[in-house]
C-alpha cells in the first residue's frame, strides 16, 4: 500500500521521520512510502504551498501521513500562497470532512498535565470536528465600508447535508464508545448553529442508543477545564472544533502527544499530529514525535485495516513512556530520535 | 446617582439582590436603584425580552447592574424574541463595546480550581473582549442552497474603526497593569482576523511602552490551560472573547467568582457576572452572588468614580472567603443570602 508522506514545515520533517521508522518496523514491505513537499517548504521550492504533484500523490495514495504546516516567513504572502492553504486544500480536495481527535491522558504522564491529576486522569474523549465547511471555507475578503474604511469579512455557514454527515460520524463514534454525544454550538447567537442543532436533533432519531446533549461553546470551553471526564464524544463545527480540540489536548497533558485522523466518506484518511509546526524549536531535535507515531497507528486502524499493528504501536508508546522516555514538552531531555528509538525498542 | 437593576432570568434575581444589599451598605443614599424586567422574564411579562421601558431606564441610568438572561422555555422562540437578545441589544444600543473580564484566583480558593495550585495561582489577567461587532451582529439567517437544502449563515466582519477602538482599550488596560498585551485572532484562516491583526499592529505604534504579541485562538485556548500566568491583558473579538473568557474564569476557580464590565467610550457601563442564568439551580438559593458583588465593585470604580468604595467591597469579599464563606460551586453549603451576609459582615 502506498503512503504519501508530507512532512511540511518546522518540526514536521523531524516527527514524520520517526513515524515512518515505526511504520517500517511494524509493517515491513507491506507499505511503500513516497514523500512530497507541502506548506511553506513547497512554496519556497516551487512557488505553491500545495503543488499539483503533491496533491496528485495524496489522491493516489492509500493514506497520507502529514507533519505540520506554518512558517512565519510566509505570513505576509497573499492568503492563497500561505502554508496553511496546503492543509485546508488537502482537506477540501480529498473531501476529508471528519476529523477525529481522541484525547486521553496516558497514566504515565499524569504529572505533565496542568490539571489536577484526579481531573486529568478522567479524560477519555474523542472530538469529532467538521473539516470541510464553516467560516473556514465561506466567501471571505477585504472590502470598504460605505464610509471608505477597511473591513475584513468571512461568511460562516453550514447546510443540512454537511451537518448530517458529520452528525452521523459523531453518533457512530459514540456508539463504538460509551454512547454519549455532546453537540457543541452557539445556537443562542448564530443561525449557523441553529441549523446545526436542528439537524443534529433530526439525525438523533436514527440513534436511539446514543444519549445526545447540547452545549454552548463558551460553556464547553469551561467544562473542559472544570470536569473534562464528563465527555465521551463531542461533535462540533470546524472553528469551534479547532479551539476545543487544542484545549482538550492540553488538558490531557501535552499537545505533543495527541494524534488525529481526517477521513472521507469511504475511510481514506490523512493522519497528522494536532500540534503545529513549532518554528521556534524546528531543527533542534526537541520535538516530541509521539503524536505523529500515534497518528500513524490511527492510519493503520482506520484506513489500512491493520488494527493489530495499530495496537502494537500504541502499546509500544505506553511502554516507552513507562520506561521513562520524555522529550522536553514532557519535562525530559530526550531528542526526537531518542523518543523514536524508545518506541522502536519497545516494539 | 441612578442605578438600573436588571435582574433577568434564572439565578439573576437572587444574585443581583445581594449586590444591591452590598451597594446600599457601602454607598448609602448616594445611589438610587430602579429595577426593570429583562430577558425571558420580560418576554413572559410583556412579550419582548428588552421592553422599551427597560431600554429607556438603562439609557437614563448612570450605570447598569445586570444579572443574567437565558431561559430554556424560550429556546424555540424566533431569535428576535429570545432572552439573549436583551443583553445583545443593550450592548449594541448603548454602544458598550469594551468588555473587561478580569480573571485571577483568590488565594483562598486555590483548592477550587481544576488546575494545579501552582498553575492556577499565577493567573492574573484581564480579557478585553469586543462586544459590538463580529459574527454576533453581522447579517444572519436561514436560506436554501441551489439544490434546495436548508443552510444557516452568519457574516463575520470587523472594520478598522471597530478594531482600533477596542485595541486602544486593550493597550490602555495593559499600560495600567504589567504592560503586556496579547492579541488573539485566527489570521491564518480568517480575513476578519487579518484586518484585526493589521490594525492592532498599526495602533501599537502609539503605545511603545506596551509589549504586543499575537496568538492564534486555538493556541490561546491551549496556553490558557498550560500556562495562564503568561498573560497580562488579552484583547480579542466578540466570539473568541466569549469562549476564552469563560475558559479563563474556570481556570481561576469558579465561574461563580468572576465579574465583568461592559463600557462605552465615555465610561458608562453595564456590570454583570460572567456566569449565565443557570436555570438548573434557579430559585434554590444555591447561586454564588460574589461575581455580581464584584461586578458592583467594578461599577463603583469605572462608572461612578468611587474607587475607595470599590476597594472596600473587594476586600470584604476576600475577608468573607478567608472566613470560610463557601457556596456550592466553591465546595461549600452556604446559600446565596448567607454569602451576601458574609460580605456585609466583613464590611
Ligand atoms: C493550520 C490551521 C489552518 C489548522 C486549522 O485551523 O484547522 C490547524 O490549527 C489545525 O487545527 O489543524
Ligand atoms: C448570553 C450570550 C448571548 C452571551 C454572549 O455570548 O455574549 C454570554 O455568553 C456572555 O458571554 O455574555
Amino acid at each position: 500500500m502506498l503512503i504519501a508522506v508530507l512532512p511540511g514545515d518546522g518540526i514536521g520533517p523531524e516527527v514524520t521521520a520517526e513515524a515512518v521508522r515505526v511504520l517500517e518496523m511494524v509493517c515491513g514491505d507491506r507499505l511503500t512510502f513516497k514523500s512530497a513537499p507541502v506548506g511553506g517548504a513547497a512554496y519556497k521550492a516551487s512557488g505553491h504551498p500545495l503543488p499539483p504533484a503533491t496533491l496528485d500523490l495524496a489522491k493516489r495514495a492509500d493514506a497520507i501521513l502529514f507533519g505540520a504546516v506554518g512558517d512565519p516567513d510566509c505570513d505576509s504572502l497573499e492568503r492563497a500562497l500561505r502554508p496553511e492553504q496546503a492543509i485546508l486544500g488537502l482537506r477540501k480536495e480529498l473531501a476529508l470532512f471528519a476529523n477525529l481527535r481522541p484525547a486521553r491522558l496516558f497514566p504515565e504522564l499524569a504529572d505533565a498535565s496542568a490539571l489536577r491529576p484526579e481531573v486529568a486522569s478522567a479524560i477519555d474523549m474523542v472530538i469529532v470536528r467538521e473539516l470541510n465547511g464553516d467560516v473556514y471555507f465561506g466567501e471571505k475578503g477585504m472590502r470598504k465600508t460605505a464610509s471608505g474604511r477597511r473591513e475584513g469579512y468571512d461568511i460562516m455557514s453550514y447546510n443540512e447535508d454537511e451537518v448530517a454527515r458529520i452528525a452521523h460520524s459523531g453518533f457512530r463514534t459514540a456508539q463504538a464508545r460509551r454512547g454519549k454525544l455532546c453537540s457543541v454550538d452557539k445556537a443562542n447567537v448564530l443561525e449557523t448553529s441553529q441549523l446545526w442543532r436542528d439537524v443534529v436533533i433530526e439525525i438523533s432519531a436514527e440513534y436511539p442508543d446514543v444519549e445526545l446533549s447540547h452545549m454552548y461553546v463558551d460553556n464547553a470551553a469551561m467544562q473542559l477545564v472544570r470536569n473534562p471526564g464528563q465527555f465521551d464524544v463531542i461533535v462540533t463545527g470546524n472553528l469551534f472544533g479547532d479551539i476545543l480540540s487544542d484545549q482538550a489536548s492540553m488538558c490531557a497533558g501535552s499537545i505533543g502527544m495527541l494524534p488525529s485522523a481526517s477521513l472521507d466518506a469511504g475511510g481514506k484518511g490523512l493522519y497528522e499530529p494536532i500540534h503545529g509546526s513549532a518554528p521556534d524549536i524546528a531543527g533542534q531535535g526537541k520535538a516530541n514525535p509521539l503524536a505523529t507515531i500515534l497518528s500513524a497507528a490511527m492510519m493503520l486502524r482506520y484506513s489500512l485495516g491493520m488494527a493489530e499493528e495499530a495496537n502494537r504501536i500504541e502499546v509500544a508508546v505506553a511502554t516507552a513512556l513507562a520506561g521513562g522516555a520524555r522529550s522536553a514538552d514532557l519535562g525530559g531531555a530526550m531528542t526526537t530520535t531518542q523518543m523514536g528509538d524508545a518506541v522502536l525498542a519497545a516494539l
